[in-house]
This record gives C-alpha cells, structure tokens and sequence, in this order.
C-alpha cells in the first residue's frame, strides 16, 4: 500500500499533474432496513481503470459503491452506496481532468423504501413498491459546469450493443463510451474477461476480448493521449 | 481444507452418526440479467453453525446462497441463488436427525423478471414489478413427510423481536426459533457478534451478546443435547 502509494507519488507519466474521476462497482438501493436492489457489477473494471490511470501518474478519486472487489492502492476512496451518495461524491470530487463513470448507477430507487422490515400479511400479495427515478450522473456531469475536458461513460447492454451506446453517449452529452454486452452466457459481469466496443465521435471501435486488466491499461492510454 | 475434512471424518464428538442440514446466506431474486433483489446477510451466523455441528462430530448439508463469507471446510456445500432453488436442494438433502434454517430467504420474487435488461424509456416511470410470494421452505420442512426430528429457524426482526419469533415458531410449526435484532444501529448484519433469543416451547430465553462464533457453539451444543 505504502509502496503503491510512493510510485503514484513519484511517478512522472503522462498524466502527472491531471485529476481524474472514477466511479466504479454497483450501487444498492434499500427497500427496508435488510432488503436491498442490486447489480451484478463487481467493480472490477473501474477498479482496474483507476489503477492503470494511477500507474500513469494521474491523481485519481476513485469514487465506489459496494464493490466485491478492494480498491486500488495509491487512490484517494471515496465510499457510497446509493445512487444519489454518488453524485453527491462525484460534484465533490470536481473539478477534474477527466472523468471515468464506470459504476452501475441503479436506475430506480424504492420511493417507499421501509424504516422496518417489510412483513408478509398473510394476503400472499407483496407490499407494493414505488420507484423514483435516480439522478443520471453521467449526463449531470457531461452537462455540468464543472464539466471535466474527457467524459467518458459505460453501456452495459444485452442486446444492440453498438446501437443503444451510440444513441447513449448523445443523449448523456459525453465524449466517449465503453460498450460492452453484459448478457449471463458471456461470463463478462463478475469475471476477469471484457469485451468492449469504444464509441467516439468517429464512431465505433470493436476491441478483441482482453483482461479487464488489459482494457483498463489500453482505455488510460487513450485518455492519457486525449489530455495531452 | 484436508486437515479440517480428516478431523470431521474422524472425531468422535456427540453428533457423530448425525445429519444436520443448514442453510445459510441470503438469497437473490432477479429482475433482469443484471439487477437483483439482495439483502444484508453475510452468511456468517449461518457458517459458523455449520462448523460448530462439523467439530461435534455431524456430517453436515450446508445449502447456501450468494454468502460473502466462504463456506466451511468439511461439510457437503450446495450453492444456490434464489429461494426457489434453496427449498429443492434442501429436499433433495433429507432426511436429516436436524434442519437448521439460518438463511435470510427472500419473501417475494419478481414475478416478471426480464430476459434483456430493462431501460429507461423516457417517460421517468421506472417498469411495474410484480411479485409473488416465494415457497416458505422453514414450514415446508417443518411441516413436511420428511421432518427432521429438530427444525430450528431464525428470526430476523427490526422491533418486537420476541413477540414475532414467539408467533412464527408457532406458524411455521418449528421446534425452536433463533431470533435476533438486525436494526442497522445493532450492527449485527454484516458483523461479527450476535445477540440472540432462543424461542423453545418453554418459552423465550436470552443470550449474552457474544461473537457469531460463540453462538454457534452454544447452539451446537443444544442441538447435540436435544438428539441425544
């Protein structure tokens, strides 16, 4: 850790100087005080992408929900669980060089979560939850006005991999997306492999199945280019 | 992992010649391929039992889900996700002389969970969960052809913890009940000490507050009584 720390320090890479914002693993949205909404992500990806950008001298906030994974040594960490603590994380961390959105940010949250355990009442029906939509943090910081110079996003889909990331990084207002197909038969969520098609401006980029090690040292690469 | 099957194998403690089934961590009830229903439990209440009754000397059937804490060594592990899966592997794992049921079963499951991931579609309304009523495996046990001549179930409660575990022992037609206070301010979901109530037919009986492994030990020893 120490030892981690002191190369980040020292480093001289292409992203000394810049700050850069990560945000990785899932969020957990509570129904009551035991019963929660989660995500299969692992944060493996966004912790490997803050250990790559470290690597390259960056200073990075490593801003994460309950990953199954540790995060990175030589990382300023920032802990959430919900998908409205990590906004709040994120626009505390700004302003940055570059931003990593690489969390899977829960859509809904339970509008009606519980302040006790949710009990059956012998209907046999569920209590009935609502949803509220949660903030979309990419687009709130693609459209900010502490909007870091590179935006970059994740799609993880199951199906129209390419078109539905497209469509997204024009909707969110950022630079660059990292698509990839999270469907169960391609072991991706939860495993130490990616697949991943980078959408930018000039379009899309299909990049062969590498570790998530791999992906993250290439992806720090290119934002390393990108702010030069 | 060999030394700890070799001394099961061998010991010559007061369940020897038992079956003991137990059941452990929390289940997960999907949505789509990527999100989730959890909840809070650690499996570790759940695996520390199943090593107490392994060092009397039991040969143990330990079913569990998605725990984030590894099962022990010596014992038959069975993993499963949802509650579904956890009721058919524990009747396919009886008979058994004891059922201990610490796993935190989901209640309900997602009734229409999706085959792709579900998306926002631009209206701000999240998509209509419906639910359904999971099959209640501690009644189905206890209850069942093929009942253990001991079923223990546990009692998760945030208030009126005797009063609930009082009734459900009755309901769900358990010998004893195993109930616990999990308001997040106990810390006792996720952490390392437990402090229990025991529900028998003689009535409630309270226990010192002491590590998750004490408890075990203590309620190992009871179950070794009770089948003597």
């Amino acid at each position: 850790a120490i030892l981690a720390a002191i190369q980040a320090a020292v480093s001289d890479g292409p992203l000394t100087g810049k700050h850069v914002l990560v945000t990785s693993g899932p969020t957990h949205e509570p129904i009551d005080p035991v019963r929660y909404i989660a995500n299969r992500s692992s944060g493996a990806q966004g912790t490997a992408i803050a250990a790559a950008l470290r690597d390259l001298g960056a200073r990075v906030t490593f801003v994460t929900g309950p990953a199954s994974v540790p995060p990175p040594e030589g990382v300023a960490v920032v802990r959430v669980e919900t998908a409205r603590q990590m906004l709040e994380a994120v626009e505390a961390a700004l302003p940055a060089d570059a931003a990593v959105m690489a969390a899977a940010v829960a859509d809904w949250r339970v509008a009606n979560a519980a302040g006790q355990k949710m009990k059956k009442d012998g209907s046999g029906k569920a209590p009935a939850l609502e949803f509220a939509e949660n903030p979309d943090i990419l687009a709130t910081v693609s459209k900010g006005a502490n909007r870091p110079a590179l935006v970059v996003g994740f799609a993880a889909e199951t199906e129209k991999v390419v078109d539905h990331a497209t469509t997204k990084r024009l909707r969110k207002g950022c630079d660059w997306i990292v698509a990839n197909d999270v469907s169960p038969e391609t072991g991706i969520m939860g495993g130490t492999e990616n697949a991943v098609t980078l959408i930018t401006e000039a379009g899309a980029e299909v990049w062969p199945r590498m570790t998530k090690d791999q992906v993250a040292r290439q992806l720090a690469a290119r934002i390393a280019q990108a702010l030069a």
